[in-house]
């Protein structure tokens, strides 16, 4: 029998035409990046770089050896990455190979690795997850991990390091791409811009790979959540989505499924403003004998909230990760706002029906089958990293820009790192990182949210997006995020 | 922008070619079933029917009234039984016409219905939910509701009323059934099968409408925790599923996912069994370096277990519906099982790790986009109790038999209800019910299971069926559940 995972093997993601024949493929100087005052002495070697977008041009390269891990949370298209750095080794020639990290940064450290053959490859092209090679949050930082990593990629011979993750990595290729430089190393370190979250975005990124995939299946369930309350007529659904700091995930799930109340993190309301705002929906949904609504709440919500509970901040407190960041799925904050609702309810002697489920949507979304805009995406970024080492860049993320448009109009290049960092406290010392990306109020999906939010607000006007589809249609198929469009 | 409502309203369900006729149809009697002692003296004039099933023949009929209700949580299909049903009546002629009861059976006792119309069936064709009427949980039991219910039938002159709805809704369905006829009014009353727990089966129904949506759905987002786990190398996730007192929906999403442990609640396991069991299973994943697996729990556990704790059990007696069943979709299972097996582990000084993660997935499969199999089942259901209505039979539920062969060579026809059902007590009396099917141990499906639940154990060879898929492959779309298999 036929299984969706063997459909999906034979599956041969669209990119631009250029990209598919990487011996034409050559790179020009873009625009440089203003580099931080304070971050430009930290990377002497790699400031200066510019831009680069790839064109027509020629490519001649002697054999070359990559090593890429993933780093991080899972997110769909990690494995087409890995296929695309492989297929345009192979296109480039013989004697080109990989190696695969395994489990993660710590494994580059370590030196735990193995060879990845065809076999390896074809196996999971286009599947979700991140378990050819697995994963971990290991951060790279003692002088003795640096040291270990040069050791490791030099006794491999490694002409480039890749390095697929989220903010944290991505620093992580930028401080090795340096650190090997300063050190004579040739190892070409690239970094490739992954996460669900969305919050790595700049001119040249719009939005990393897995957002896509990770939203639609968020979407499928709010949609079906959406039906289940027009159909049972009294339950309020309080849905948590995953997003830590910054709303991207539950403002395009917003734009799919048109709940009633949308929260967001950077709008950075009071919780009493919040709770007010919700019992007040509570009572007119009643008062209009419509006792039932959808409601979304990005996981980072309570972390930027002013006026948090002491109880709260003291769990919000506990534990950080090694990042720095607060594990923040780990604190129900949708079932909080439904008791907190509860009782201003009980506040005002209201006596009508409420009946709140809560929901939590995140390690669900991270592992799915990658959509076809995932799966397209992220092998155009393993092709263009294959490209950009073959070329000799280091200190780069990779970029596959104008994603709203089709894949071959698709352009890519790479951006240099040290342009995306600035100084950052973590446990008490300042830090080189890559900002995340949080919502801006000026563009144009959060000002598309804000002329719909009234109207979603006081009609039912859900959408039900549905499963993924990977056949028929191509525009069930192959859409892009909302906020790309 | 084509919608995958849009795509899905224009799907045409696939259903035996007799049923596509109704002017050629006509029932045969099957066999008589037996109806217990005590049952038959409460049903004197349905007791003596036979199963009849569709064969090749006539229909000649009058213009037919039909009103129709959905009862109880919605399922994937509903819309199509009506589709299905308005559909067989066009074909019958002209003048046919249907009324649906808004917002469930209490509907039926006040009389809150709308006509239904070709626009309206047509924008509900196969999408989920319940939404084109509502439903909700009344249960038609005094003998004023009883009154009610006549006087509403018989002011719209309805010629066949229609419950679509779960064991209690069908045992209504019976009730009024007798009813009707005892007060010689002339509308017959025809339960359709639905719940997406899969508890209504008999040989007649091998499978409720709804279940293997939610199956599928449930499994789409099982799969893709499990590549989360083997990518991440480090969560064991504890996944609730519905399904009140029995564990079909389990036992699917086990056939289809291949987790490593799945608890039944018919197999009444004591719950230190059961923490025992799961604490072995984390240490003994510990040694191998393997820290992190698959766990599946049916909703319905903690309700049959013998030893359980007195303050759980205090919660479990608390709220009991109006069907007198428990509300176990509140009670965190996954959660009291997460944290008797840390303290378990803390009991032997396992030092070892242990980050436990807990789902539970319900709501999101009751109103999914219905797979090809459920759209297809609940619209031939839908012809089905059209012809049943038109060639007067009452007391009966509607069935569609050969489920695990292709819908050409389905069969069709009605079943009584009266014996189906026993005497059980509801809050202190004696009632006739339908006897809920639990997991037969001496079933092909569970044998299955067994012959691969310590294989399962000790590997991690899950599957990702991934989403619903509606076009391509006809092995990806068209698909049974498992358990029919």
């Amino acid at each position: 029998m036929l299984t969706l995972s063997d459909a999906r093997r034979s599956y041969k993601p669209k990119i631009p035409q250029l990209l598919a024949q990487p011996l034409s493929v050559a790179f020009q100087d873009e625009k440089k990046l203003p580099v931080s005052n304070e971050i430009s002495p930290l990377f002497s070697h790699t400031s200066a770089l510019s831009v680069v977008s790839g064109h027509q041009g020629r490519l001649e390269t002697a054999p070359l050896r990559i090593g890429v891990a993933f780093s991080g949370g899972p997110a769909p298209g990690g494995h087409n990455v890995i296929s695309g750095l492989f297929d345009t080794l192979q296109k480039m020639g013989k004697h080109h190979s990989m190696i695969g990290f395994l489990g993660g940064p710590g494994a580059i450290v370590s030196g735990n690795f193995r060879e990845l053959k065809s076999s390896d490859i074809d196996h999971y092209r286009n599947q979700g997850g991140f378990d050819l090679l697995g994963s971990g949050r290991t951060k790279i930082e003692t002088p003795d991990q640096f040291k270990s990593v040069l050791d490791v990629v030099t006794k491999l011979k490694l002409d480039g390091l890749v390095i697929i993750g989220g903010d944290d990595s991505n620093t992580n290729a930028a401080l090795l791409a340096e650190y090997f430089l300063k050190h004579n190393a040739s190892t070409r370190v690239i970094g490739v811009p992954k996460t669900i979250d969305g919050d790595i975005q700049n001119p040249y990124v719009p939005i990393s790979f897995g957002f896509d995939t990770a939203a639609k299946v968020y979407s499928e369930l709010i949609g079906n959540l959406a039906r289940d309350t027009l159909s049972s007529l009294k339950y309020f659904h309080f849905v948590k989505l995953m997003g830590r700091s910054a709303s991207h995930l539950t403002l395009e799930c917003a734009l799919k499924t048109h709940p009633n109340i949308t929260l967001i993190t950077e709008e950075k309301k009071p919780l009493q403003h919040i709770v007010q705002e919700l019992a007040n929906f509570i009572e007119q949904r009643a008062a209009k004998k419509t006792p039932y609504g959808m409601i979304l709440i990005p996981e980072g919500l309570l972390e930027v909230i002013p006026d948090i509970p002491p109880a709260i901040l003291a769990k919000l407190l506990l534990d950080k990760d090694s990042h720095g960041n607060v594990n923040v799925s780990a604190i129900e904050t949708e079932k909080l706002l439904m008791e907190l609702v509860q009782e201003e309810l009980s506040r005002r002697n209201f006596s009508g029906p409420y009946q709140p489920l809560g929901h939590f949507y995140g390690y669900e979304g991270r592992c799915g089958h990658p959509s076809n805009f995932d799966a397209n995406y992220s092998y155009a970024l393993g092709c263009t990293t294959a490209l950009l080492i073959a070329h000799r860049y280091t200190g780069m993320m990779a970029y596959v820009n104008n994603l709203h448009l089709p894949p071959s109009d698709w352009t890519f290049g790479g951006v240099p790192l040290a342009p995306l960092l600035v100084l950052s406290e973590r446990k008490g010392t300042l830090k080189p990182v890559i900002d995340k990306a949080l919502i801006d109020f000026k563009s144009a999906p959060y000002k598309r949210f804000l002329s719909h939010r009234m109207t979603w607000k006081n009609h039912s006007d859900y959408e039900s997006s549905g499963p993924i589809q990977f056949a028929g249609d191509v525009s069930l198929t192959d859409s892009c995020p909302l906020i790309l469009q």
